[in-house]
């Protein structure tokens, strides 16, 4: 079981649950945070480059962020990041998509100073046809297992 | 007035509206999308590296491309993102910060084969106290004014 920093290993992977996004959930997220035509408004969505109603990928980025927090990939530890690289959305969600998410432990660096270490996890989202949509690395800072930094 | 790629400039600026960060906004947000107790609950946020209730930093985020939005950069052209360069979180969000943004374009590339070109604009939002919270440089695509991708 994973409980700290030290339990965690390069290559490491985790399966998140899915996601089902709908209509409804594309036109009120975008209308609040992302309010352009290809997100709110189908006609309008035909005549841009997405070719129809699509999901804003800030949507689709808190979309992932649920389904990652809901994995637990530290245990008992919040998901608390200082940043993401890597940040890439790869194709359009679109209406009635269901999105899932995998991860692989990518950089496990240890604090020289504090009782923690920078992890990145690599997340790629899938639709269900298996295409990636959107992939992201965040920057995670998880404690050390409480004597480990000493002895290591 | 800005229209095409071909008008922009590296060194431009840009200034954001500002925005109201309520209590309940973040306590919706998180319940959505990220739910871990320093989004959600006061008396356990307080016991968190955060010390005390703030937004998720996907919220963050998502207020910061509706202030990016709003300001229309580009002129009549949308912005669309192939992704996000150097996101990183710099201070907590709070309940009741004012969070504006200022940009500045940062890379212009026009494309060798399209009519277009990618755009880098470097935003940073900043709350009340005129403390950077939060940064992040996306890839944009804006289309070359007919005739200037022959020209040039």
């Amino acid at each position: 079981m994973i409980e700290w920093f030290d339990d965690l290993a390069l290559g490491m992977r985790f399966k998140s649950a899915e996601k089902r996004v709908t209509r409804e959930d594309i036109k009120r997220f975008a209308s609040e945070f992302d309010p352009q035509p290809y997100h709110l408004d189908e006609a309008a969505a035909e005549r841009t480059a997405l070719k129809g109603l699509a999901a804003s990928g800030w949507h689709t980025a808190a979309i992932a962020m649920r389904l990652a927090v809901d994995t637990r990939p530290f245990g008992p530890h919040p998901l608390l990041g200082l940043g993401v690289d890597d940040l890439r959305w790869l194709a359009p969600v679109r209406p009635g998509d269901v999105i899932r998410l995998e991860g692989e432990v990518v950089e496990l660096t240890p604090s020289r100073t504090k009782p923690q270490g920078i992890v990145k996890v690599k997340w790629t989202a899938f639709n269900q046809h298996g295409d990636p949509v959107y992939t992201f690395t965040p920057i995670g800072v998880v404690p050390r297992r409480p004597g480990a930094a000493a002895a290591g």
